[in-house]
């Protein structure tokens, strides 16, 4: 490392909410302990952790046998936006009292535009993009989408048999409130005959019109493919988005059992809906999610030992590469068009 | 075969609603072409493809390459009890039409209902148990059954991860309207910290307080594993079974979203539901499952050339037995006490 | 419990060699602790930690998030008989100087033979069956087999599409030293076109008039699962047992790769041997071994507190029940003709 | 499409030894038929099919439902490069006779250099890339590689629970003959403890002392994860290459068997060998390859209508483009030294 902290001490920090994942710490944990004879410390529940000073040492002990594991070790929160601005008026207080050389945040929009904020206050941060909506700028993917998408398929291949078998219509609801990444993969992989993203709105009529002509065509089932974001175009279906509780979710009926509610009333065919919610989350990682998240955290570590901050790994065609916070976290990475229409045009 | 049909052939039909499983029919086709130089026939839509002729042959290469797909080859339907009954009148005429020597339906408490209707009429009948309820009596399992369990337990080991890293508690809603044996195998294999069941009504008071002394032993999260035909105990809870809609379902809000509304006005915390619904049902069947399915369609085959109608596959411990249909369509096979108690005190 | 140890503590030991399971120990630890307030020690590497003192406590936190692990967190090893005998005989003072209550060995034949052992020389032992192989008998199942069985069915799967896809022959050979059970159900799971089995002699010859058929039929494939204790029938084939090195094994080619080469010979054609090997022994257990496990631990846990010692856990159709040790160890269980008969006719 | 066929059908032909893949030609049946209303036929075992005129319709429901299925609808074939030349020099009958617009081979290093020579004999060519050892040149990834590396994965998953539980070192040697790709990939996601490539020769007394480092801090097992075309240094380990058989196969003893054996007589400690062999080629592929495929395949019917001919599809970055078949055949993708030094220090 380039600066030894106050206790003479190689430190470095990672913290890491919402989600951080327990591959990513390995990864650092190892490169760093092994390969530069640093140390490595975690702020329990990340931001959060790191203004309430709990924290522990993480050593190769720590992170043994975790790399199937998903979810984090460290735990994860939300942090309200006043008590974050509160930790970058702080920030060089904090670096000093914990003896950071450089703080390693791992999430999605939400911790890299938090890691930004902490940067442009001056403490020396390499973010890492790890999300399963795949929705940050900069890099070809983010892992946990790889996972995400494979927890999907597997449903979607699932509901086919029983659709087909019941001659059923089903609307399953996948992850992506503001981009719609993972319907569009899991639909495509699980061939989905219609998919609905926050990109584009649909329109259910042409959705019944697709079922009916398979139906026509003997084959009596189908399988819709709709992101949570998902929105009908104006005016084509009665719908208003539900109430917002104190936990900040929409109360019972999402996009999915609304679109299912609908096609039945147009088709006069039962029409199911399959929430997959959480599901999605969890679990092993694959094997892509996994050799990514070591990537990235090797990388981290090589980026901070060159001192090369405010910037967070990345993933382009296959080399990994440091692009900075501020171009990653300025606008959502969308599905664009030309996706879009590929995956229309196969099913 | 002890009888020849009509037409000098001899014949086999297959008819199986609701969810006539593909390693069933494949092992019946096998034995009896194979074993017995049999002809069989597969009603398509089940006892609906008998009554209307739809039907074709099934032979070696009908039933190629199937063994690790689940759902069925010949579709499935519910069918009304009046058709039923014009079923059993014309049963014999039926038999006659077709050349049947017997009719082997393949299904779960309807299914079999209508086969020992059908055996009471007169016709040749040799049953196979399937469903994922497991809630036949007179036999040890039923086959499905392995597979959702295998689907819920997965679902409930990435739940456990993503809890554990928010710190929530999620409520995980399994098949199982009058029988919870998925939620108890899923429950108890998954690690769930609770488990409700038809069989015996739960308190919401004592979900809460277990969730209280998960957090204040510092393990923030807890899984409740809820069957849909589970209920509260009388006055513990607001509750009423929802409206039922023209397809049958209680449609939006079953036991599991609102429990967990109930456990977060209780707890003051966040408490989510997933609802795993048709997932668990397709798919490629398990090890286990395939191997049983396999074995009824044998031990079928053997029984019908045995002329021992008028029963079903059973497992008894290892091995397979005829068991009358009269008595395995009595009642319906729900979990005893002693096995609640176990999976209560574990956890 | 019925005695109290030395110092004042109620006090449990769980011992395991080879191949103690996670699962079986937390549900112990739980029924234990949980429910008679029990404690719990564990021996490292099961007996020979009883003989050398490693042990440690095993409480809930011990346990904690272990379900979905395979393995063992004791660690197991094989121990010499010479120093299972000083067990024995010094097995009274061994129980004194742990204070120990009850002794739970987890394994297979041979942990279950020297859990016999301890228990004819006086000391308070209640076994639990565990082996990949399902063959111990007074006893339906054992747990691991249902896991085992799924990793070989899962390999047997994919193999069925790259040898149809490639018109080959593959063998492949799949655990099982004594008893085929492997071999028998994951063959039948798989569909394999042939299953060897240590219980019944093959004729190599038989084996490619199978494979010649399925080819003139236009079936350019066949898979055939082996268990590794097959062998030939006297006089089929040129065939001897491979060298045994100094750990115990049969070096470089077993019968999968003989047989193999065998079969190129007589049929001019490509055969190629897959060996699962160890691959089938670890991992993430099924549901169904979960459940096994979860039971058997109470239960384990149950008779200890009636005092019913000597004997081990076993599952009699959906019951579990103790039957004496005695009993379980006197002759491996060993696939009934009537399962092999089953098994050849349906493929 | 720019050109009809003889007999006014517009006709595409889909050919692919060896492995032609269902994903791809469900693509490309979909886009072709759907969106442009092309004809599409198939020739059965791929080059070979279209020398001997075997071959069939593809239409939509040829395709339907083998999204989930690995391997190929088609067969696959080792043509002899002499009969290749002959076809190349009757390409352009062969394109008359069947009225072919554009043929679409699917394959490896081996197929997409015979559909250079296609091209460069006259004959309209798109190809795509497939192989599991993702060693084409010009594209991030082929498909299959991202299954075979997650099947890779499992089994070291697996290997380490038993491997720990044992005490043992395992070799898991896994596919990959001139290039490492899925050994660096597996080996990093399953957290192998050392990685053997073909790319770089390797000393097994550097791996000796690893794994005595590891059993003296307390860790007493290992797993190394070894291509098949991996090799010790010049000079530090008894080897040769084991004898070719008539089939292309070195017979017995690989990589992985010799490096177990040579490690066993390092470390005094038994080394097990795993050879996972066909278990990674076929079954159900990934989300991830599945998403591939069918963009390749989407990709490959548009750039024929374009008359984009002489080229194959390729992933760059998140886009597909067309690469020259010259440049994508000249030399195998191998792994470069940053990535085999990224592996190396992580561990």
């Amino acid at each position: 490392m380039h600066h030894r902290a106050d206790d003479g001490v190689q430190t470095r920090a990672v913290a890491g909410p919402p989600g951080l994942r327990t591959s990513v710490i390995r990864s650092v944990v190892h490169r760093a302990v092994v390969g530069h004879g640093d140390e490595v410390i975690g702020f329990e529940d990340g931001f959060k952790g790191l203004l309430d000073g709990r924290h522990r040492k993480l050593d190769l002990d720590a992170v043994s046998g975790i790399l199937a594991r998903g979810g984090t070790i460290l735990g994860s929160s939300r942090l309200e936006r006043a008590r974050l601005r509160e930790a970058c008026e702080s920030s060089k207080e904090l670096a000093r009292e914990y003896g950071i050389d450089v703080l390693i945040p791992i999430g999605g929009e939400g911790t890299l535009t938090a890691a930004r904020m902490l940067s442009d206050a001056g403490l020396p941060v390499v973010g890492v993009p790890k999300t399963i909506d795949n929705d940050i700028s900069s890099t070809d993917r983010t892992f946990g989408f790889d996972t995400a998408v494979g927890v999907a398929t597997e449903a979607i291949d699932r509901l086919k048999t029983t659709a087909e078998s019941h001659q059923r219509v089903m609307v399953v609801e996948v992850m992506g409130r503001h981009a719609g990444w993972i319907a569009l993969e899991s639909g495509m992989a699980g061939g989905a005959h219609g998919i609905c993203l926050p990109e584009r709105a649909f329109d259910p009529a042409d959705l019944a019109s697709m079922v009916e002509e398979r139906f026509a065509r003997g084959k009596k089932f189908a399988v819709i493919c709709v992101a949570e974001g998902a929105h009908p175009a104006e005016g084509t279906m009665d719908y208003k988005k539900g109430a917002i509780d104190q936990f900040g979710h929409e109360r019972f009926a999402g996009i999915g059992t609304k679109l299912a509610g609908e096609l039945e009333r147009r088709l006069g065919k039962e029409a199911r809906p399959v929430i997959l919610g959480h599901v999605q989350r969890g679990g092993t990682p694959t094997a892509y999610d996994r050799v990514l998240a070591t990537r990235f955290g090797w990388h981290a570590v090589e980026a901070a030992h060159r001192g090369d901050f405010g910037k967070m790994t990345a993933l382009k065609g296959t080399d990994i590469r440091m692009v900075p916070l501020a171009e990653a976290t300025t606008e959502l990475k969308r599905v664009p068009e030309n996706r879009m229409d590929e995956a229309e045009s196969v099913f």
